[in-house]
């Protein structure tokens, strides 16, 4: 890590704190949790999602448009559509959204709708994406990549901040390993040494790390017990449904207990949960 | 997991109790903290620690006596003569001992003075061991092979019980992956799985998984999180002074502060800690 | 492997030829050594390796003008610069070049002086790149991600090839492992089970799979015997003054000599090598 | 390797001969085929096995007795009664033969029937097991640990030869990987290494490291080629019926195929192969 500038901490209180909305922050005493499906499937499912969640409640919105699939002749998201559903849902519920990026030419089109950009785990060394980043004017999640070492990790997050952007938010969703019973393992030592490294904020996504949804809700409470800044969890109102990854996605009844069951656990590591905010925007 | 006959669950209650003593059982309400060095030093070294720790509180004491050492010519432990200063401090302080068995001519001698016998990472599939175990009436601890898979984990356990010894605590404790910045990938996502398949209790070894002190805390919180029944964490008087894995053990203090910080994380997943038992046992 | 459609062979003779020049090609009897450094930085340089190394010989270069660096403060290439040098000595040795593509925004550009365009292992699964380079012209040596699987390998290229692109090369180049004394681990497993499942010339890059010079040669050989249909490997005319991956780069005479000694090897499994080819070429 | 004081290389040329018979040894000009099925079946299995490969030519036979089975209820082999087939079938076919013994107590008894004894990979580092095996006065075949790095796979064969044995012989067998396709990952990175490290024999098991058949006549081929001393591979006369690992054994007619397609390869490396010997033995 010997190259690294701007993503090390200076000193071991130095911590950024990335906002998302005027309400909603990544890094700050409040735990963050961002839920919604792998992929937009349509404005019925997303309102759903967010009406439902919104007094789980999750802070922010996940939604696939542009997605990244082994195959060429699997669903490649919903794009503009998807994009225009999120951000009407993102509006009507005052939840900001997240969704991937995948192609520099996507940057100009989903800051427009978009919260939060997303660089998913195949794109974690996309460097020329990563520049581009750096002047995308949104905050990055920045998701670890199938195999990246710590070091790549946080060196990822230097190419975007040495090119303009300071608001970087790193996600561990799990890395390959010899085991088929879980999709991925879950790296909480990752998560810990990335906290102590950087000042940055680090999340979770326990979905993605498990690929099995009964591994999710004891996952996610390890995760804000090792001191996570928040998770990004697939939710989908007919988890057997969804288009993509439905065998981890929680169900909205699994979801909103999950975000129940955090509280204590923040607590019990002198961190807070949000509150239910605004619930009058719920109402439709 | 088709061919296990033993170790799976029957039903979502279905959940054993292994215990080390009359007070002491790992897999019940309580979580089980077992802290002590890597390897038995000295008689000092070990009264220091179960007297330090017995009020942190800790409820059982670790320390090898036979060592599986990658080297030949390194220190093999301390063999008879630390099984005698284990059992004379496990007597004085009341608190159970675990030390790892690394072969079949060891279990009758090592029985005789320890309360629960390990089986370390390197033996997990040394079946003749563990059938040998399957007779050696006593507890055995069951540490998952470097890259065993959950499978081959619980088979092992499934060894040793199908030869007659019920009292089996899976551990986790790190697997081998690509990133040398902690010493293994701690896996509880594994934890989760093995708690929801088998009835048998499951802990977790931080110092292993992460080879690195600053990490231990945060990672045993999540493990505790998770749903494991306890932890076994390396602790010595002086960690720069460790004869071996002398980067990972936790001073009397850390030790203790991290054992403190536990009781709130347990309470919020549905757990309770064991209180300080016995304190004038502690007056020496 | 099920939504392959026009990478996997249709019958066990099936095999593709992709054509690097009219003389040249990969895929056919004869097996194609490409060779050159990590990165081009002078044209005395390049010199160098092109008048030596056309003798030995190899039948392409390579060199990176666009480098994918762990950080963004590292030499990031010598861009359009090199780009003229590649191309000047391609034209004055007759050695067609490949060289790799890091973004969208590069094809262009690349293509007006490359002969074959090279996706690095950090983008194998940057799908938006894949889908450009569908409608590139030019042929495509698509290099394994570092924890990619076998199917994942074949879907991106299939992505390639579903775009318009039918010349495709696949490159094994070493996964991510658990010992560091390798840089990673070259996997001809993969180049065989590729080679059986697929009509696509597969080529072999020793240097990155091993990090280490002194084991290049014996990879490239074992390589050779396994199937693989070439080698692409770092040479370099001052190996530890390179500017990048100085511990794996050949000297000259040590490629000289490995490739001469690929030749009886060729041969022991029915291939054949190309002799040197106009020579008078490399009078200047 | 800093603590390895009799495996490593004294000089380049320093190269150790392990004798299995008073015409075959490993490690010498001649690189040596060790042929059988995975379990000692009958007598008729095992005759037929001899018979036919005795003229493929193999120089040894191979066949397990006590098996390392991941299911305490899966076949642990014939035992004695499979011993003293293997040694009637030996002495018949003058072929001397390895097989695998798993724990201290069955070394003199194997001693008495085989000509070499296997460490499997699961005891790799069974520590105990290796001290005693220092004294076994036979030949050991050190297979590397399932997820060894080299520097444990040359400190376990320390502990043989600094208990006494010099006749150690490393086998690279395959290591654990993320890719399911393959059973494991064939790392003849370590085979360079180790033949470049140390003095040792080095031999190569394609038939774990592959899981399926149709790899292993490649991968044999590479590994003669990148410089092994050997190759051990199993071979059923009716591969689908074995009792186990029925996916990777070659049959009698795919493995003569392959140990004759071997010379060439050996020959290419400046080695040489063995040829038919004592062919009036086998007419039984």
């Amino acid at each position: 890590m010997k190259d690294a500038k701007l993503v090390l901490k200076a000193n071991p209180d130095h911590q950024s704190i990335v906002s998302l909305s005027k309400e909603i922050a990544i890094g700050g005493q409040e735990i963050v949790i961002i839920g919604g499906p792998c992929a937009v499937e349509s404005l019925t499912q997303m309102e759903t999602v967010a009406r439902e969640l919104k007094s789980a409640p999750i802070q922010a919105l996940r939604g696939g448009v542009y997605k990244p699939r082994t195959s060429p002749y699997a669903f490649q998201g919903a794009g503009l559509e998807g994009l225009e559903i999120l951000a009407s849902v993102s509006k009507r519920y005052d939840l900001p959204v997240v969704t991937e990026v995948m192609a520099i030419s996507q940057i100009k089109e989903i800051s427009a709708y978009a919260d939060m950009l997303q660089v998913g785990s195949r794109n974690m060394q996309n460097f020329d994406l990563l520049k581009a980043l750096g002047q995308a004017g949104k905050p990055i999640l920045l998701k670890r990549g199938l195999a990246a070492t710590i070091e790549e990790f946080v060196m990822a997050a230097e190419y975007i901040m040495s090119h303009g952007n300071p608001n970087v938010v790193l996600c561990e969703r799990g890395i390959r390993s010899f085991d088929s019973y879980t999709r991925n393992v879950l790296d909480l030592g990752a998560v810990v040494a990335l906290k102590q490294l950087t000042h940055l904020p680090v999340i979770v996504d326990p979905s993605h790390a498990a690929g099995r949804r009964e591994l999710i809700a004891d996952l996610s409470r390890a995760a804000i017990a090792c001191g996570a800044d928040g998770l990004i969890v697939e939710s989908h109102p007919e988890p057997e449904k969804s288009v993509s990854d439905a065998q981890q996605a929680l169900s909205i009844e699994a979801m909103t207990q999950l975000v129940r069951s955090l509280k204590p656990v923040a607590e019990a590591v002198g961190r807070k949960t949000y509150g239910v905010q605004c619930p009058q925007f719920a109402i439709v």
